[in-house]
C-alpha cells in the first residue's frame, strides 16, 4: 500500500465531526477505492489549532468551517500551496466563485463543492460531469429544507407561516435565526452556483433575483389545493436566447410535476436540456451525515485522479423579461359584476384565465383564480390596474405557477427500438 | 489547442448516427470542457469497415455495436492497445464484466459505461464516483421502458397486457421482438451490472432471478389501484447480512413512494444506504439522443482526465431467503365461509393481512387482499396450501408489494443546524 492520504481538517461542527467519522468508518472501502488510506492530518477550528501547522502536514483540505472569513484566506492559501480542496460552503462559491475557480486553475488543483447544493445528491458531479458537455437549458427545484418543510407542513395541516415555522425549529429543520432561509436568500446562493455551472459563465449573487415564503398564507396554499396545486419555494435557473435568467421564487406546481410530491426537508433538482430530456434527482437536503458522505466523494475523487469537467465562457446577460403563469387571490366585496371587472382587466392586458375558484359572501368573498402564461410585465400591469378597483378590500396576492402538468414525453417514436 | 481526440467509433445505428450527429453539434462546448476537440476518427460497422484500421487511428474507442460478438473481441483488443473504451452494451457489461474489468486494469485504460444502464440517468457515475467510498444497502427501481409504458398504460386504459404491448411496439417503445424486456431479462442485465458496482462484488447474470410481466392481469391492476397501489417492474439489489440478492419482478407501491409518480418509458432508481438516506434519480429511459448524451458525458470524461473509483472485492453469497409483503388475488366460490377458510390458512402460515377487497357473486367472487411482510418461503407455503382449496375457481396470483408508504424522514434532529 502506498503512503495515506493526509487531510487537513477546518471546522468540527456537525459536518465536520461526521466527516471524520465517516472517514473512520469507511477508511477501508476508501483505500479500495482510490489505493490509499485516509486519515485526518489535523484540524482547525475557530478557537484552536494553527492553519500554516495543518496545511504542511495535508495533502488534501477539507472545509466545513463556514461563513466567508477565514474560510476564503484559508481556500486560497491551501490551492496556492498545492493541494486540493473539498468545500460544503454554498456562501464562499457563491460570492466568491471567479476568484476561487481562477485560484484552482493557477495552481493546477481541484476545487469540489458537492456538499454546498442540495446535501447528498450529487446534482454538481452530475452537471460539472455527466453533462459538461451537453447543452443545458434549465435547472431548477427545491434546494432549500427549511423552507420545503414549512410549506409542507402549511399544506397538511392548515398552520400559519409562524406555527410552522415554529415546528421546523423544534424539529431541528429551521435555526435560530431562519431569516436567510426563508426569504429566499439561501437558496439564491444555490442556484447562483448551479447557474454557473449548467451555464459556464460567471454568476453573482447579485444577478439572483429572490423572494421567499415569509407572505404566503394558510388559505393560499388551501385555495391552490382545490385547484389541484401545491406549493414550493424554487429556484430556477433557465437559458434564453439572448442571456439566462436565476431567480427564486414560490411557485404552484400540478399535481403530476416530478417536483411536486417532494416532501418535508427533502431537496430535489431537475435538469433540461434538447439532448437528455429531464433529469430529476431527490433526497436529503442536508444533515450531518449526509453532508459528510457528498464531502466523502468528493474527497475519494480527488484521490482517485478523478477532474472534473469545467469550463467557464465569457460572462452572459441576466433576462429579466420573462413569462409565467399566475395564481391570484382577490378579497373582493360580494356584489354583481365584479368578476366581469376583473376579468376585463386581465383581457385588456393580455392575460388569460385558465381557472377560477369563488367563495364566500359579505366582506369575505373571494376570486381566486389561475391564469395561462403570460409575460411578466403585463401581468404586473394588470396586477396594479386591479389592486386599484373599488371592489377590492385587501390587497391582491399573485404567486407564480409552472402550467405544465406532466414531465416531457420520453423518447421519441423510433429511437426507442436501438438500445434499451 | 493541442491534438483533437481522434474516437473510433463502433455501429452506426441509431445511437452511432445520434452520437455523431451530438458530437459535432457540442465540438466546441467539448473542447473547452477537456481542451481537446472531438473527432470521429473512423467508423466500423457489421458490414463494413476495417477494425484494425479504426483502431490504429484512434485515441478513445466507443462501442455501440450491440450484441457479445464482435463486441467483445473489438472492446478487449482496443483496451490491449491501450485505448480506453466506452459502450452502451449492457449485455455484454452483465456478461463479460469480470474480463472486461481485469482487461481495462491491466491496460491501465478506462471502460466506461453509463448508457448501458437508465439511458441518460447518471446511475452508475453516481454510484461509483459520488458514492465510490459510501456503504450502499440497496439499490432498486425502473430500469425497463417498455415494461413500464405497458403497465401504465394498463393502468390508465385498463388494456389488456397484448393490447398494451401492441400500442407500446406501434409508438416504437417496444421491439418486434419485445421477448427479453416483458420477460424481465434486459432489466436483469442491469441489475447485475448495479449491484457489482454497488456491492463491489462479482455479480453474474445467473445471480439474478427475475421474473416478467407476461402475466399481469388488467383487474389486478384495478383492484390493487382501490388499495391505493400501482404496479411497477422493479429490479431489486440489497446487501444482506450474510451477503447480497438481486432480483427482478412486478411489485405494487403506495402511492407514496417516490417510484410511484414514474409513468411511461421513464426510468428511475433509488440508492439507499445509512449514510445518504436515499437519492432518486429519474429521466428517460432510453432514446437515441438521449443515450448518446450518456456516452459523450463518458467520453468527455475520459478525456478531462476523470478516473471513475472502482473496487471490486470479493465474490460475496447471494442470498435466497428474503422476505416481502404480497398481494393475493383469488377467484373463490361465493359461499359462506371462504374468507374465514383463506384466512385460517394464512394465519396459520404466519402470514398476517393488511387489507382486504371481496368482490362479485357467484363464480365470479374475488377474493383480494394484501398482507403485511412475511417471510417468502412461509408466503410460499400457504399460497400452496390455498391453491389445493376446494373453493378456489382458479389458480391464485401473487404479487409482491413495497410495503412502505413514505421515503425516510429526513436529516435527524440537531444535525441540521450544521448546513444548508
Amino acid at each position: 500500500m502506498t503512503d495515506p492520504v493526509r487531510i487537513g481538517l477546518l471546522g468540527r461542527g456537525t459536518v465536520g465531526a461526521a466527516f471524520a467519522e465517516l472517514l473512520d468508518e469507511r477508511a477501508d472501502a476508501f483505500a479500495a477505492a482510490t489505493g490509499r488510506r485516509p486519515e485526518i492530518a489535523g484540524v482547525v477550528r475557530r478557537s484552536e489549532g494553527s492553519f500554516d501547522e495543518v496545511l504542511e502536514g495535508s495533502d488534501i483540505v477539507v472545509e466545513l468551517i463556514g461563513g466567508i472569513e477565514p474560510a476564503r484566506d484559508y481556500v486560497l492559501r491551501a490551492m496556492a500551496a498545492g493541494r486540493s480542496v473539498v468545500s460544503a460552503n454554498k456562501q464562499l462559491i457563491a460570492q466568491h466563485g471567479d476568484e476561487l475557480f481562477a485560484a484552482a486553475a493557477r495552481a493546477g488543483v481541484q476545487l469540489r463543492f458537492e456538499a454546498a447544493v442540495a446535501g447528498v445528491i450529487p446534482v454538481i458531479r452530475v452537471i460539472q460531469e455527466s453533462l459538461g458537455a451537453t447543452e443545458t437549458a434549465k435547472v431548477f427545484g427545491i434546494v432549500n429544507g427549511t423552507t420545503n418543510y414549512i410549506l409542507t407542513e402549511m399544506a397538511k395541516t392548515g398552520a400559519s407561516f409562524d406555527d410552522a415555522l415554529g415546528r421546523a425549529q423544534e424539529l431541528g429543520y429551521a435555526e435560530a435565526d431562519p431569516t436567510e432561509d426563508v426569504n429566499g436568500a439561501d437558496a439564491a446562493a444555490k442556484m447562483a452556483i448551479l447557474a454557473r455551472l449548467a451555464f459556464h459563465t460567471p454568476v453573482a449573487l447579485d444577478d439572483i433575483v429572490y423572494e421567499g415564503i415569509e407572505q404566503i398564507k394558510p388559505d393560499d396554499i388551501s385555495y391552490a389545493k382545490e385547484l389541484g396545486l401545491s406549493l414550493k419555494l424554487l429556484g430556477v435557473a433557465e437559458r434564453h436566447p439572448d442571456g439566462i435568467s436565476a431567480r427564486v421564487f414560490p411557485c404552484f406546481l400540478y399535481g403530476g410535476h416530478p417536483l411536486a410530491p417532494v416532501e418535508g426537508p427533502f431537496n430535489a433538482v431537475m435538469v433540461e436540456g434538447p439532448s437528455i430530456a429531464e433529469i430529476t434527482m431527490s433526497g436529503p437536503g442536508a444533515g450531518g451525515v449526509e453532508t459528510a458522505s457528498a464531502v466523502l466523494g468528493d474527497v475519494a475523487s480527488i484521490v482517485a485522479g478523478t477532474a472534473p469537467v469545467h469550463s467557464v465562457g465569457e460572462r452572459l446577460p441576466i433576462v429579466q423579461d420573462l413569462s409565467s403563469a399566475f395564481y391570484l387571490h382577490l378579497e373582493v366585496a360580494d356584489q354583481p359584476g365584479v368578476l366581469a371587472t376583473v376579468a376585463e382587466v386581465l383581457g385588456r392586458n393580455g392575460v388569460s384565465v385558465r381557472s377560477v375558484v369563488q367563495r364566500g359572501l359579505g366582506d369575505d368573498a373571494r376570486l381566486v383564480m389561475v391564469t395561462h402564461t403570460v409575460d411578466e410585465a403585463s401581468f404586473a400591469a394588470a396586477l396594479e390596474e386591479i389592486s386599484g378597483l373599488d371592489v377590492l378590500r385587501s390587497k391582491p396576492r399573485a404567486i407564480r405557477v409552472i402550467e405544465e402538468e406532466a414531465p416531457v414525453s420520453g423518447p421519441r417514436v423510433g429511437e426507442w427500438e436501438a438500445m434499451r
